[in-house]
C-alpha cells in the first residue's frame, strides 16, 4: 500500500534540488567544484543537522541510485573506449595498489589499536573503494574528463568498483561466518570482469544499428529514451551477472558514444542528469553524521583518534597508488588525489560493518569520519592540482606527455 | 530500511519505458495518439495481464505522480493565461454541467438498479471527474493545444479537478458517516479556487525577476531546474492549501510561460517529460483490470450490465456538457469528447469506494470498466474530430470562429 505523502515528497524534492543548486552555485562562486556544494547541501539537510533528508527513505534511495546510474552513463558517454583501453594497464596498476595499500594500512592501524582480526579486515576493506561518482563529477565540472590522467583515474575507479564487489562479497561472507574459498573469489572476479568485456564486445556490434533503427520513430526524444533504457537495462543485467549496476551504466555510455546520435543523446540525458545527479550527492551528504566531528564531546575523543589514523591510511594509501605506475610521466599527484574520495561506497562498507555487529558505534563513526574527510578534501585538492579549463579549450600541459604514456 | 531491489527496479523501468515507447510508436503508426499506446502498454504489463507492473508499488506511484506533475507543468507552459481567462466563463459552464449531468445520470442508473442511496452517490461522484492528463496529452500529440476548443477543455478540466476535490471531500465525509455542511463545502471550494488565483497574482510579479536572477548562475540547466523546483514547490503548496497538486504544477507552467527563458525551459523539461510522463500512463493502464471484460465468465454478466449503463451515463453526460455553452460557435463535439476520459481520477474514486466498503467487487469492477472505456475511446475519437496538424501550421477551421467566442 501507499505510505508516501506525494505532495510532501514533491516539496522535499523542491527543497533538496533548490538547496543543492544554491550551494552548488556558492561553491563555484568561491572557486570550488559544484559537487562540493551539493554534498554540503546534503549534510545541511541530512539527519545530523537539518533532519529533512533521510538517506534510508526508500523512494529517495531509488532516486539517488537513478542519479548515480545516469551520472556513470554520462561519464561513459564522455569516455573514449580506445583511450581507456590504451591506459588500461596503468589504470589496473593504480587500482590494485590503491586497494592493497589502503587495506594494509587500515589493517595495521586497527592492529596497533589492539582491535580484533575481523574488525581490522572490515575496517581495511572500507578503505579500499573509490567513489568514482565524486571524482568523475569533479573532473567533469573542471572540463578535464578527456585528459590522460582522468582516463587513468576513471579506468582505475571502474576496476576498483569491480574489486570492491569482490571484497564486499568476501567480507559479507566473513561477517556471516561463512567459509571463503579462493575458487569463489576467482569466480566472482571472473564474472565481474567478464560481464564488462562481453557487453562491450556484443554491444559494439548491435548498439549502432539499434540506435539508427529507433531514431526513425517519429516521436520526440526517442534516441535519448533509447539510451536511458539501454543504461537501465545494462545496469540491471550487470547486477544480475554479479557485477555492479554502475558498471553496466558506464558500459552503456561507452557504447552509445560510438553512435551517430551520441551528441543528441548527450544533450537529452544531461537534463535528466541535472535532476537526478544532485539528488544522489545530497543523499550521500545526508548519510554523513557530522556530530562525530565535535571535539567538545568527550565521547568523540577515541572516535576522532581512530578516525584520524584511518584518514591518514586512506589518503596515503590512495595517493601512493597514483605513483605506482612509475613509467607514467603525467601528473601522478592528480591520479593519487583523484582516487581519494570514498563517498557512498565507503559508507556502504561502514553500514554493512555496523549492521553485522562487527563495528561498534565508535568505530562506525570513525569510518564515517574517514569517508567525510576523504570525500570533502578531494574536490578542492583536485581543482588546485588540475585547474579548470573552458569547454573546448586545449588545457596547458607539458609537451609530449600523451605520447609518453606507454604500457610497461 | 531499504526494501527495493534497485537493480531489479531499474530493469523494470527499462521494460516499462521500452514497451511504452514501442506501443506509442505502434499507436502512431496506425494513426492513433501515442498516449493510447502507452496506456495499452500499461494494461499489458499490469496486474491483470503481464503481472509486472504493480500500480500500488510505492516508488512507481511516486514516479508516476512526478510524471503527471511534469505533464501539467508542460501543459501550463503551452497555455496562454490571457487566452485561458478569455474562455473562462465558457469553461466554467462546461465544467459545471459536466459534473452535474454525469452525477445525475449515474445516480439515476443506480437508483434504477435498486442500489442504496450511498452507493448511488459514490458511483455518481466517480463519473464527475475528467482526467486532464489524458486529454491534454492527446491535444498535445495532435499539436492542437493552442486552439480555442483546447483552451476551453483545459480550463474546464482544471475547474473540474477543483470541483472533484470538493466532491471527494464530501464523499469521503459521507462514507465515513460524518456530517457534511454547506459551510464546509463552501470553504473547501473557496480555498481551492483562492489558491489558484492567489498564486497567479503573486507569481506574475515575482517569477520573471526570479528566473532572470537564477539564470545568471553559471551552471548548466539552471533555468530548467528552477522551473522544476517551482513546479514541485507549487504542487506541494497547492496540496497544503487544500487544492490539487496538478493545479499547482499547471499554475507554475502558466507563470514560467511569461518569462524570457520559457523556450529554453520548455526544451529542458521536455526531456524530463519523455522519461516521467510515459511512466504515469503505464501506471494508469496497469491499474485497469481487463478481466472484467471477459463475457464468457458468467460472474461478469451483472458487472458488464452495470458498467455499460455507467458508460452511457459517463459519455452522454460529458458529451452534452460540450453543448452547454450554447453561445460558443466552435466545435462543440470536440469539447464534449475532450471531457470524456476519466483516467486515474475515476480510478481514485473507484478505489476509495471499494476501500470504504461502499462498493462490492462487482460495482468496483463496473466503475473500473467505465474508466477503461471512457479513457480508451476518447483519444481516437478526438483524433477523428480534431485531425492533427504539423507544428507551427495554422489549422484549417471556418473563418472568424475565434472572434465569435464571447462570454454570455
Amino acid at each position: 500500500m501507499d505510505h508516501v505523502d506525494v505532495p510532501q515528497f514533491l516539496g522535499l524534492l523542491a527543497v533538496m534540488l533548490g538547496v543543492a543548486k544554491l550551494f552548488g552555485a556558492l561553491a563555484q562562486w568561491i572557486g570550488q567544484p559544484a559537487v562540493l556544494g551539493e554534498l554540503v547541501a546534503g549534510v545541511v539537510l541530512g539527519m545530523s543537522v537539518g533532519g529533512l533528508v533521510d538517506p534510508k527513505d526508500e523512494v529517495l534511495h531509488v532516486l539517488a541510485e537513478l542519479g548515480v546510474v545516469i551520472l556513470l552513463f554520462e561519464i561513459g558517454l564522455e569516455t573514449e573506449l580506445r583511450k581507456l583501453l590504451q591506459v588500461g594497464g596503468t589504470a589496473a596498476v593504480v587500482a590494485i595498489v590503491g586497494v592493497a595499500l589502503p587495506f594494509a594500512l587500515g589493517y595495521a592501524v586497527c592492529w596497533m589499536l589492539d582491535l580484533s582480526n575481523l574488525v581490522a579486515v572490515v575496517a581495511g576493506a572500507s578503505l579500499t573503494a573509490t567513489s568514482v561518482g565524486i571524482t568523475a563529477r569533479v573532473l567533469s565540472d573542471l572540463n578535464r574528463l578527456q585528459e590522460t590522467e582522468s582516463q587513468i583515474i576513471l579506468g582505475a575507479a571502474v576496476i576498483d568498483d569491480v574489486i570492491g564487489l569482490v571484497i564486499l562479497a568476501v567480507v559479507v561472507g566473513l561477517t556471516e561466518g561463512n567459509e571463503v574459498t579462493a575458487l569463489g573469489i576467482a569466480k566472482t572476479t571472473g564474472i565481474a570482469f567478464g560481464f564488462l568485456a562481453g557487453t562491450l564486445l556484443v554491444g559494439t556490434l548491435i548498439v549502432t544499428p539499434l540506435v539508427r533503427w529507433v531514431s526513425r520513430v517519429d516521436l520526440p526524444g526517442t534516441p535519448t529514451m533509447f539510451a536511458v533504457i539501454l543504461a537501465f537495462g545494462l545496469a540491471w543485467l550487470a547486477s544480475v551477472a554479479g557485477s555492479a549496476m554502475i558498471i553496466g551504466a558506464f558500459a552503456a555510455g561507452l557504447l552509445v558514444r560510438g553512435t551517430p546520435h551520441a551528441h543528441e543523446i548527450e544533450k537529452g540525458v544531461a537534463h535528466l542528469g541535472h535532476f537526478f545527479v544532485p539528488l544522489f550527492f545530497v543523499v550521500v551528504g545526508a548519510a554523513v553524521d557530522v556530530r562525530v566531528l565535535n571535539p567538545l564531546d568527550p565521547s568523540n575523543g577515541q572516535t576522532l583518534l581512530v578516525g584520524s589514523l584511518l584518514i591518514v591510511a586512506a589518503v596515503v594509501g590512495k595517493f601512493a597508488a597514483g605513483y605506482a605506475p612509475f613509467w607514467f610521466t603525467g601528473n601522478k599527484k592528480v591520479i593519487g588525489v583523484g582516487m581519494i574520495p570514498r563517498g557512498e561506497v565507503g559508507l556502504i562498507f561502514a553500514q554493512m560493518g555496523f549492521a553485522s555487529g562487527v563495528f561498534d558505534t565508535g568505530l562506525y563513526s570513525a569510518v564515517t569520519l574517514m569517508v567525510l574527510v576523504t570525500t570533502f578534501v578531494a574536490p578542492p585538492l583536485l581543482k588546485h592540482l588540475f585547474p579548470p579549463v573552458e569547454p573546448g579549450q586545449i588545457p596547458p600541459k607539458p609537451e609530449g606527455i600523451e605520447e609518453l604514456v606507454t604500457e610497461p
